[in-house]
């Protein structure tokens, strides 16, 4: 490979030759060898270059950056936003804490590439747009890099998350209509209880799901806080008077997505709080879809020796070895995806916890984690759906079957006769082998008239 | 000790002749010996206490119970609530996961005493006051004990945790104000940065505490959503008609707070998702409180080879063997707290995912560590308040000298000279142990003068 | 109350006239009222007591100590051993992180209580025993306070938690043993999988817990170094030469458990790496418990709409309002105790990880969720013994039904026709409800008589 | 792209015409898209390629495969060690929770690379190598999985993980002797204290690691069991008498390391408790790093305003905003690491309890999170070691200066006129802004010469 000479404040550095990037990427590239190469997720990539444009857009409208300056940064910007030079980030999660050699990766792409797009060539002595105090301008890695961090943050969860979530829940409330006749024995403590609808059982994940929604939505007011404006402490030391709103409103219209400047910058450089708030609401959710995966997989279980009230897709041969088996594999994936969340969220929540002075230095470890969970989430729902809730079907005759066998019918006698003399009855059909019914005429408590007319599965749910 | 012979659907048990307190108990008692005896939260008895009352007015009202019934079963509960009765309670945490133990515990306990109310005495043949048809009727545990979980979770948030976070949100609001033109030295990575003020170091913790608190009050009506109503699978089985409404209403009277009956039963019993969603909160509060105690720690620190910038209040001698040293003590009970409840979400978490169909049975658990978690983190508040944030002084002396000493100040050339011969003016002036000044002026980038009018902290912040 | 003027370094303070305690005990009281009044395990006072004696009696062996102090000291330490003056130690766990205040209220009561038992009063102005230069005497807190957990840790873990440990592993054996001709389905993915004995299932718990058992053995070693000697930063200032090793071989002696000195007293202040590493373990049962409990609940649910292979005892009524109902509470109360030691682990990680140059200062913290865990686990182990496993027996008529309807049978005949004729003979009979002999005939695969000669459930486990 | 037509048990597939993997690899490709395409580890491939390798030649041995099947299968599994058919194994992590998948993609990958390395082309009707029927012989996903993820674990932990830590060891104990003379202030609480050499301070970083180390050590038996001869239940059923043994000792012989068949393949296939043990150590060594580079920035913080004891290299410039400024980033890249493994140990834990009946299925998740620390503490400690501790030089004149400015000095004094009067000049010295010697003097509790003969830091350490 060929290379050329960059410089920066510590002295000199050798530079692939085609390389966008300069000595300080290349610096960080030889000095973070932690993990698989390039991991800084594309998502904050493509933050940066949104807020890299509306900085380059807020300092021309303020008079501190010439027109072609701004256009030749916006151009950039919007090929990286794009999906273009995508293999100019090659650095890693795992660097300085504060992302400072990915902000400095993004000005030296840009104002190389503008360099380039201006018809000279990389290095070439007076360089048209300077990484730092063209790109950079009125930014520092402190402000930069957690507005790319809310950038991503809720561009996932508005574009990916929530919609996937949405649509889990509308696919489980369809089955909540479609089975809200289908009486069938309810189960407490794993052991037979009152009876219900499937319908109802799923109007229960329903349920989750909305307050889970809720729950994530009530998060994104502080998420929609960027730090932009608070350069290197939070005071906005070397940035143009207006500028923390007007960025705030640049990155609004760029993104499509409503942003405002944060109420408090040194909270917004110091802490992450608002990660660890939107992130808990994913936690919340890994929490509800395990229950409701879980119950799922129950449900399922058989197709001979298990619960078996309802009938799962058959996607793919099971097994390697026992021919013919079945499995609940896209809950299986759901609830991996749920553990591989609270986890995210222990490592969230001891990286935010940490923050020292102005400063918190787990901002790429915290950005990595939340947006996994985001993906795997909106992921995990959307193939749950398609291949798993949509096609389930009650298995209509096994569930009549449990529930007119079981005893926990007898509940329905507490206020005719009592809960002792019901406990009587079901106790002793247990001991028997028997019917309710016949115990409850052999005790005398009851005729088979009033048996019949008392114990009915469907007025009890 | 002395026995008196009780009888449930199991059989006879053995109870203390003088104890309210029946056959379930009883068998709990024995069952149950994990951790210290009588551990159930206070709160969820008194959580239980009003859910009785409320059910038994609620009963009555629609017909089902007779007037003199609900007085007698509703003076019981007024005794509970204001603290009587404590000793009646003996059972553990660790007990059936539905808490049906404390529910039947309460139901014992309340018809026995209204029986001795009624001057007869326990165990007479015709109970006045039974514990299952009476006290508990329209009632299950699976609706009560959950019931009784959001009561008590919500008054503990309302009444102590939320004025705890104010108060200390005040203290340092009042320290942010009293120190706004205290200029100081910044820090970033822990390293020297440039400067802001000590007042707005300040202003970032409240900033956090604000938006924990509304992070918390957005959890609130989820927890205000109760699940009595549904008995025991959640289709309300054995509940006269428009009673889920009115017992929720009845609550919010007794309770002086508002609670609605769950729009869903289903999930209510089976999830405790509204705990997981309110105990997030806490949890972002303990990140929060993490880092606001450990700052204040770290500026406090020496008092001559630390940081030194603050004084905190000398509340104790700090050590046993060395004499005169004072220590953050304050910050480190709040440290600690932190740690407890941000384990506590993981215990939480992990109860709160593993419900099975129509119940979850990690309620105690749940309760007990939520209920810590509010419990504490309102007494590290008040504590942290009073005996440390009140009394924070700056230490002037320190604050100048560290200020004037700084390399960082060199930020505010970057406009005027650059960032390049900037970084130079501030490497050598390291190298050499000298000032900014002489650097910037032997260098030949800038006179004497224009140092003094362009480098000046109170400009910076 | 009355009340008697103490000093200490800071100045004056009232305390009770008859409290043992003094001025620094007092101000801790008012300063840290956070959670329950005497929170401090009683543990962590016993352990104090030993190490006081022991230090008593080796500051005398090298000539820093009078005999008739050590005398006195170990006298009343010896009281405190055997649950004496158990209401003198009424601070909390949420005090100083170094727990400095707990290792003065032993110093103070040990003192005062000396005085008395010489038939001095409290106060008198030659005090007999002094706190400071007696009782802590070639000690500090930062080498006490660990010294006092890791005592209390490793007793609770040799006393209760492993002896619990081995009672329900014994218990799974004999189970094991007793159920190994038991022929049953097997389940994986909760679906029908090939036949395995209700002993073999029993003895993969057994084996869970046979490993868990041996790991937390293996952190022994690191738990029984202690940190004495090593007083205010782990130079061992102020101790006669020859200290360390001494005392910890009286702290062996008189607690009849093998504990030596710290190889690095550097790491035995500055971290709790022991206590991690301990309750690593500790963790890693509570995920192994939580397998066996949840297995075992699902593997008797029922009793008729439910897996119900094994029958649990009946040790209380299951329900306040369904009549009748059984439920696996120990299973519950287990799985509970399972989710707060993983809970606990976060709180001790998190505790852990912060310390900071020579101290750790989330000792209490720490101390306090080990012992929980600890206590916890035994309870748990010891009442899931006796009230569920010891009483489990198998539902066999429930156990061969299923076995016989399984279609997972047809795995034996992969090794005759391949694995996809073996599959289309499942299919099918899953397909028609039919049996996998009818169809496998039917299809001409093999002969009724190959059939029952190869597809023997006896001969697949 | 062109496709081809395979066929499994439940129907036809299309499949990449040049694609080796066949029918059940294109399903799970369709049905799964979570997350990154082909995420799942290559140490999981690898893992499987050697497992294939060993099953083969001891089915050869046992008499169940031809000689040239076993050759043909091995050659392909040593492609696939060697790094080849690197774009055959398309799948993610979020699949089937048993990994049946992934297993199927070796077992078809293996059968039809075999096929075209006869020279025959894949799909021809009578395949050479039957995925099923040869290359998974003796062999069930529940086994193979489970074994492999033990391989690829002990590979990463014995090849990369303890190298690097020995690595990161040798160099802070290098460190510690260096510095061994080096008297520096003590600091406990954050606060001034005694003094310690910076040798000791780094003995404790030294004796972490060291007890983190073997703590790791201690979980490798258990890791070194294999799942494999369990086949579906872990009866082991369709495998030849003596499988287990020998494919355990093949796949010694093949990766170099010990393995052992699990002493209980029922607890291999249902838990992961060895993956639980072994990454709790992880998690402890995450525990002590998280301290040590804590400190280690702290120490090195400044230049001006910080501790300063110590001086880290410069590798990169800090800051895009603040020039001249140099951060420590190495340590902040392992702090990072240090929350991302505390979390994955919390997924892993997830995980780990949620095993059911015959089969745990979080098996890719807890590979992936197991893996991912293993690598990251690898080259975390890596980095650290060459980029930040093997570069570290005290700080002289710093460390002079503020070790003679303590008050803490006063503690050697304890001894001499008790721990009253030593206070008392500590205290005063303090509030006079003064020194230990001018107080004591004045106060006249000791004359100058004795001061400078009593209080000697080199003597205190």
């Amino acid at each position: 490979m060929k290379f050329r000479i960059e410089k920066d404040t510590l002295g000199e550095v050798s530079v692939p030759v085609d390389a966008y990037w300069g000595a300080q990427t290349e610096r960080s590239k030889t000095n973070f060898k932690i993990g698989p190469a390039a991991s800084m997720p594309k998502e904050i990539i493509t933050g940066f270059a949104y807020l890299k444009k509306a900085a380059a857009y807020t300092n021309y409208d303020l008079g501190v950056l010439a027109i072609e300056k701004r256009d030749a940064i916006a151009k950039v910007c919007d090929e990286i936003i794009n999906g273009g030079l995508a293999d100019q980030f090659p650095l890693v999660i795992w660097q300085t804490g504060s992302g400072t050699q990915s902000n400095m990766n993004l000005n030296e792409v840009i104002a190389n590439r503008a360099q380039v797009n201006q018809g000279l060539k990389i290095g070439e002595d007076a360089p048209f747009i300077k990484a730092n105090d063209d790109v950079n301008k009125s930014q520092s890695s402190n402000d930069t890099f957690p507005t790319a961090m809310h950038i991503a943050a809720k561009t996932s969860i508005m574009q990916q998350t929530i919609p996937a979530l949405e649509k889990l829940r509308d696919s489980l409330e369809q089955k909540s209509m479609a089975f809200k006749d289908v009486v069938k024995i309810g189960r407490t403590h794993l052991m037979d209880a009152t009876p219900l609808t499937l319908g109802q059982e799923f109007s229960g994940y329903v349920s989750q799901l909305n307050h889970g929604i809720k729950a994530l939505k009530n998060t994104l007011p502080h998420l929609s806080e960027i730090a932009l404006g608070g350069t290197a402490v939070g005071t906005g030391l070397n940035t143009p008077a207006g500028y923390s709103e007007l960025v705030a409103r640049y990155i609004s219209d760029f993104t499509g997505l409503e942003f405002v400047t944060a109420e408090n910058k040194f909270e917004a450089l110091a802490a992450h709080d608002a990660m660890v708030e939107s992130h808990g609401a994913l936690k919340q959710l890994a929490v509800s879809l395990n229950k409701i995966a879980n119950d799922i997989r129950m449900l399922a279980s058989g197709p001979r020796s298990g619960i078996g009230e309802i009938i799962l897709p058959e996607n793919e041969p099971g097994s390697s070895i026992m021919p013919g088996k079945v499995n609940p594999t896209q809950c299986e994936a759901v609830t991996m995806v749920c553990a591989q969340v609270i986890g995210n969220d222990v490592a969230i929540t001891v990286g935010g916890m940490q923050g020292q002075y102005e400063l918190n230095v787990f901002k790429p470890m915290i950005a990595y984690n939340f947006l996994q969970s985001a993906e795997l989430l909106a992921d995990a729902c959307h193939s749950f759906t398609i291949h798993c809730v949509d096609g389930i079907v009650p298995n209509y005759d096994r569930i009549t079957e449990l529930l007119n066998n079981s005893l926990m019918l007898v509940t329905a006698l507490n206020t005719k006769i009592g809960y002792y003399k019901a406990a009587e009855i079901a106790q002793t059909a247990h001991k028997n082998g028997t019917t309710l019914k016949q115990e409850a005429v052999r005790l005398g408590y009851l005729t088979a008239e009033e048996f019949d007319l008392w114990v009915k599965p469907e007025d009890m749910v």
